[in-house]
């Protein structure tokens, strides 16, 4: 199947951040073959898409979630830490089942497609599920089943991972790839690390894991270790392999040289980190030290939403308040965040730029209407100004997954009847207890 | 024309918070006579809306914005303040014509209205034209010609001013009120300020000023006289007046207590202060203090856009995020700030809460959506998921203003032509200057 998209405006996110106008784009199969000005094709199309007035840009990578959290998205908020943890989200997530956990992931990717996220990373349990969920909605996925080093599942959780990297790496087209997911430094003690890092050496896929995200788990490593999170995970040795560090909220000086040094890749998750208290990430600090940092909506039940737009959005617009510098973090480089750098967060050489010989995993965004006029800066636009339904087209791997706000691949009403079911049984069996 | 809306979830906005299940909303005319319980209904309705799995209410009050900056959205952007000012949006702004803000403005319109802005307030030149497109396309709006003290239009704009607001109060059957508009401490000195006041003794409506945006400005007026803006204020006499003040970013303890003595209405810009990096206004102090705290978008130029729910989203998260507390400014609070206090912001005491009596400015939700799934907590939702595409209808003095999207009042497509030639024509001069 050849697609040609005629006409387009394209916010290439290439390492230029490119913008071209009046171009073509030409998808063959699931990669993108041209990407130029717009010229005569002698060739036929199977299927033409008339670009004029419409933005052409990578699909965002969300580098951070858990996505089956959205069965307890608005479940509570707007509390302490401890208490939502301990109290709300603990209690349930224990009597999670697979089932709700594959409804979950397909709430998620159905909301995540919709609003033009083409690939997700993710840590939760269930992993199967998450990545059954994934294959069928034709979404691309970044998976890795979430460790914890203490308790009865700590050994378990490493076989299961094991066979879950050897079954579903590469699978789907490709589309799915794997990770280890110890889950954090507070949770994996430096010897279960190394049962981590020794099963890292058989597979060889990248590690996710979460990192410094509160100031509490912070001090309790100092209180424990006498280092820092960062630094410890560095004595471990862990960060000699590639690793995804989710938030990094609260990091010393020397803990970014660190992360620049050993090439750790940053999931910043603004959203998330602002609505459970966490605090800011010196996010212009990782950029100036060359840090990759990509972006993520972390789970619905601290977010609420998996929106990257806002998330784009959120990271542009909170380093310039909380530092009152306007010039921090631009509309160019909130998008690379979004895309090209969330990709190579998730490890992903193939995705994130509109480039030939990329996969076309994209979204075309309609602008004709009041709130993204005039047009003098289309960058802009995408990262103040752009809503989820401006989204006319989500593609991955040549395929259409939604098409004015219709999904192709999945059935939107059963997907809301099953979560909206499942969550309410959930929460009532926590509320009888 | 009476209308019911059957069986809604109605979010009241009232001093309770409270949420109704399964209740009727009855409109009469302009205004709401019935809010309770589901009920058999004797009478006919010449209009009746199923609210099934629908949420009502109150349209949003954007209660500080300067609604013919639509024409310079995404003209410039991520630069520094003096930059922005100076050398991008005063040139362009010295050549705008009435038409230009006429239509500048109606883009804003069809933008707040489809969005779920019921009332604006807004400060620029050529309020006329302001005041009739606002008359023209139904909606509620509290209008100032912004006063400068110093130049040419000192005194012309005071004796415009007068005229204005004797002509435009009340009109549009009572959806037009007016206010002296001084744009702030550092651009109107004591002086002025005296006859501002002379003239509101005579006009008796309120006055809105811009204070303590930017830190410079503070330091300017300390520099100056000695005491903070609001101090300076307090000191003209101005505060004894009915006051509405934008932004209030950088304020003392003392500040802050005069704020609370004397009644000041607040109105808190969090996307427009984040993003020309003023910084982050001290709310939940304010609040603490019972200050009325109200929400706006602040001109598209700095936003980028005129959306009330991520308005309402960064309130929300913003001072969690920054003070690490995740209790701060709850859902509901962020509502009320964008409805009821944001009215008592603007002097109006007719909207902002579904009440029997009050106007019907409201909007209705479609819930059935997979990032409003499950439904734990529907204020929750409204803060944190929403998207404006959820508004399904939008009501102003119960005629209905927006259905699905389409704006019934206004010829969008036109709106959309008319802004976006202006833009590139004001631009184009620029660059030829």
């Amino acid at each position: 199947m050849k697609t040609l998209i005629r006409d387009v405006t394209v916010i290439t996110a290439n390492e230029r951040n490119q913008v071209l106008e009046h171009a073509d784009v030409v998808i063959d199969g699931t990669e993108i073959t041209y990407v130029g000005p717009t010229t005569t094709w002698d060739e036929n199309f199977q299927q033409t898409i008339n670009g004029v007035g419409k933005l052409l840009a990578p699909g965002f990578v969300n580098a951070h979630g858990h996505a089956a959290m959205t069965l307890l998205r608005s479940y509570a908020d707007d509390v302490p830490l401890m208490y939502w943890l301990e109290k709300k989200i603990y209690p349930v997530e224990a009597r999670l089942k697979r089932e709700d956990v594959y409804w979950g992931t397909m709430l998620a990717i159905a909301e995540m497609i919709k609003g033009g996220t083409t690939t997700f990373v993710d840590m939760y349990f269930f992993m199967d599920q998450v990545a059954e969920a994934a294959e069928e909605a034709g979404i691309r996925a970044v998976l890795s089943r979430g460790l914890v080093g203490v308790g009865p599942e700590a050994d378990s959780g490493l076989e299961e991972s094991k066979e879950f990297c050897r079954y579903w790496h590469g699978r789907a087209e490709g589309r799915i790839t794997t990770m280890l997911g110890p889950h954090a430094p507070y949770t994996c003690p430096p010897d279960y690390l190394q049962k981590v890092m020794t099963l890292q050496d058989e597979l060889g896929v990248p590690v996710h894991i979460h990192l410094s995200e509160t100031l509490d788990e912070v001090e309790q490593i100092k209180a424990e270790y006498g280092v820092t999170p960062t630094k410890l995970l560095q004595k471990t040795g862990l960060l000699k392999r590639p690793v995804l560090a989710a938030h990094c909220v609260h990091l010393t000086e020397e803990d970014m040289d660190i992360l620049a040094e050993e090439d750790v890749r940053v999931a910043h998750n603004p959203g998330s980190n602002l609505k459970l208290g966490s605090g800011i990430a010196p996010v212009p600090d990782l950029l100036k030290r060359g840090v990759t940092v990509g972006l993520g909506t972390d789970g619905a039940a601290s977010n609420n939403n998996l929106d990257m737009l806002e998330e784009m959005r959120l990271a542009a617009l909170l380093h310039k308040g909380s530092r009152m510098d306007p010039t921090l973090i631009s509309a160019s480089e909130a998008i690379a965040m979004a895309t090209r750098e969330s990709a190579k967060a998730a490890f992903l050489d193939n995705v994130g730029v509109v480039a030939s010989g990329m996969k076309a995993d994209l979204i075309l965004i309609k602008l004709k209407q009041p709130h993204l006029v005039p047009q003098h800066d289309l960058m802009a636009h995408l990262v103040y100004a752009a809503q989820p339904s401006d989204i006319q087209m989500v593609m991955v791997d040549g395929k259409i997954l939604c098409q004015d706000g219709k999904l192709t691949t999945l059935d939107e009403e059963n997907i809301i009847e099953q979560a909206q079911q499942r969550a309410i049984n959930l929460v009532q069996a926590d509320e009888n207890e």
